[in-house]
């Protein structure tokens, strides 16, 4: 039996269509309409985008990393502040991973044991350790809305290995909840079992029964097809609890976004469109578009025309490829903007489907007329 | 005697203290209410700021580049858009200089003769010519509120070639003039003469004679001192005529801002408080600020107490200073939102003390309380 939800965190499934959710998830710091994508705002900003201008695209919930800002500026700062909405000025809902990842990904000479992970900083090779107990710690620091237990997120194809970082992860999931301290968080379980139908189904029933009031699907899109994708979400996501939402992890592009929904998803993030715009390419509803390409150079059309941000309203590809050409910060910005507005607006258009009952054909026509990279 | 200057850009005298003047300067684009700070948008943007951030932040001239905008992405290109208003997104009133300055200070191999100017652009060593025709020429292609007439800039201590110099930029302004074939710009013509007073008066009536709408005092933070730029000044302000908008060109600093205004400037610009916030230094008024230094590194003060703009209104010391040490493209965002403000809103606080009758004491008081970096 699951554990009471404070009411703080709770979800409302407001219509279903197929596997696909529209929901309220309640917070404090505001309502979550879901589905959602949350922008990633790695180190306490979305990188180029100001707090005001996330607001005036709609964004609702953002991310922010815990390795990089315990390394940087250090959660205790942060907790000096009163907590990370204060420290960067989104007074919005903010979602903190718990630093497992990162660990995996960024830091060298890892040694993991039963009690936590030892690493060395990306910054400045200095000596850390990171355990369930600690990363609860500091995201109470942080006192973000959503926080996640700690993982182990390794290779997806290693069975083996697979299976011995889910057990630990299950047992860190537990000293996770026993850790937390704070009631006005949401702490989130993290199912883990990289391509394998068996372990993922195994640790969705292991998580799913420890009461957490929300779930979270890791270790995708780390290496694996978008086939092995979909077959991990389709044995899961029937599995968590249907009362809670349902959180995929680093996730992703358009079509990834679209996907999600279609089998159970609920939030999303990923670095991808502010990553894409510092590297000169803008997301359309129908593929990606490089703003470098000299058919730009002398365009009076928007990035996409009938967009409604504020990018599209007031600038040309022309204007946009001169700032990147002219290596203007202002390119990265604006791009930015059309870029988020992008997934933003696709997870928007997805729920009004959904409530609708008509996001199967969304989805089909959606995924017809984007051209994947 | 002077021409008549057309009603869109009549000046209106609204005060005068001492030599300090309170204005408003009517443009096509709208009112510019003097004395003015303007913010300079080199590459046809302000350096990570929006034209929003600048409306919000009260900004009412901004200044482009004519010799960056010709080379990159090309005037024709401009013209195209209907201009730099609306390719840059900029509705309010905007400056271009001549060009003159950047060729004599960016390009290499330059060879000035009576015509013109033969440069190489810094950007991809490709051979250009400027002349006063044609500098004029691109400018209306830029369709600027302002345009300025082509100069040129030499060493500001060498006596012989100041006269020349000066001589050649009097008949290229007389070439200015004939060449203008709008009448929705502003021709501004620009007084030279190094650090010499003789050239200076001579030069300042000379250029009055022609009947322009304003005049510029270029040739100014050059290399010479604040006595010799003061000196200039004096010389030159008296002679110009009362009745038109004064500009001193790529100045300044607070303090050039409070003394320019004090012998009779109306407007100025440079690129001071964007170039400084990407340098990761703060103006105040009472003097510069390096964000970096460690004792803001827990600081939870704003940049300056009681400062109005939005970066002290919702960020803290410590956290511009997290933006620059983790190299986030929003601490140059932010710091230049702050910077910009102290101008302009110096330049506010001159016209009030202006209309009051206490410009005297306004300028002694801050002059005091600055500390010079």
């Amino acid at each position: 039996m699951l554990s009471q939800v404070s009411p703080a965190f709770q979800f409302e499934l407001i219509a279903q269509d197929g596997n696909a959710r529209a929901g309220v998830f309640h917070t404090p710091h505001g309502d979550i309409l879901t589905p959602v994508f949350a922008p990633v705002g790695t180190q306490a900003t979305v990188k180029a985008v100001s707090s005001r201008q996330l607001t005036e695209l709609g964004a609702s919930l953002i991310l922010a990393n815990t390795y990089h800002l315990y390394l940087r500026p250090g959660s205790d700062l942060i907790a000096e502040f009163g907590g990370l909405h204060q420290f960067m000025n989104w007074h919005g809902p903010i979602l903190t991973d718990s630093g497992g990842y990162q660990v995996f990904s960024l830091s060298s000479i890892r040694k993991v044991d039963e009690d936590g992970v030892t690493f060395r900083s990306h910054i400045d090779g200095s000596t850390h350790r990171l355990t369930p107990e600690k990363a609860i710690s500091i995201q109470e620091q942080l006192g973000s809305d959503i926080i996640m237990a700690f993982d182990e997120c390794p290779d997806p194809y290693d069975p083996k290995y697979n299976q011995k970082a889910m057990e630990r992860t299950h047992r860190w999931a537990e000293r996770c909840l026993a850790a937390q301290t704070r009631r006005d968080q949401a702490l989130f379980g993290i199912v883990q079992g990289g391509v394998f139908p068996d372990l993922r189904a195994r640790s969705a029933e292991f998580i799913s029964s420890l009461g957490f009031p929300g779930h979270a699907i890791g270790g995708l899109s780390v290496g694996e097809t978008k086939e092995e994708m979909h077959a991990m979400l389709e044995v899961v996501t029937p599995i968590l609890p249907a009362d809670r939402p349902r959180y995929l992890m680093g996730v992703g592009s358009p079509e990834d976004l679209v996907n999600g929904v279609l089998r159970g998803v609920d939030i999303f993030d990923c670095v991808l469109p502010t990553r894409l715009a510092r590297h000169k390419a803008a997301l359309t509803m129908t593929g990606r578009i490089n703003l470098l390409n000299s058919v730009n150079t002398r365009s009076q059309s928007p990035i996409e025309e009938g967009c409604q941000c504020y990018t599209c309203q007031h600038y040309s590809r022309a204007y946009l490829r001169h700032m990147l050409v002219a290596k203007e910060i202002l390119g990265a910005t604006l791009i930015s903007i059309h870029n988020l507005h992008v997934l933003l607006e696709l997870m928007r258009q997805a729920r009004q489907a959904i409530i609708e009952h008509r996001y199967s054909a969304f989805a089909s026509n959606f995924l017809e007329n984007y051209r994947l990279p």
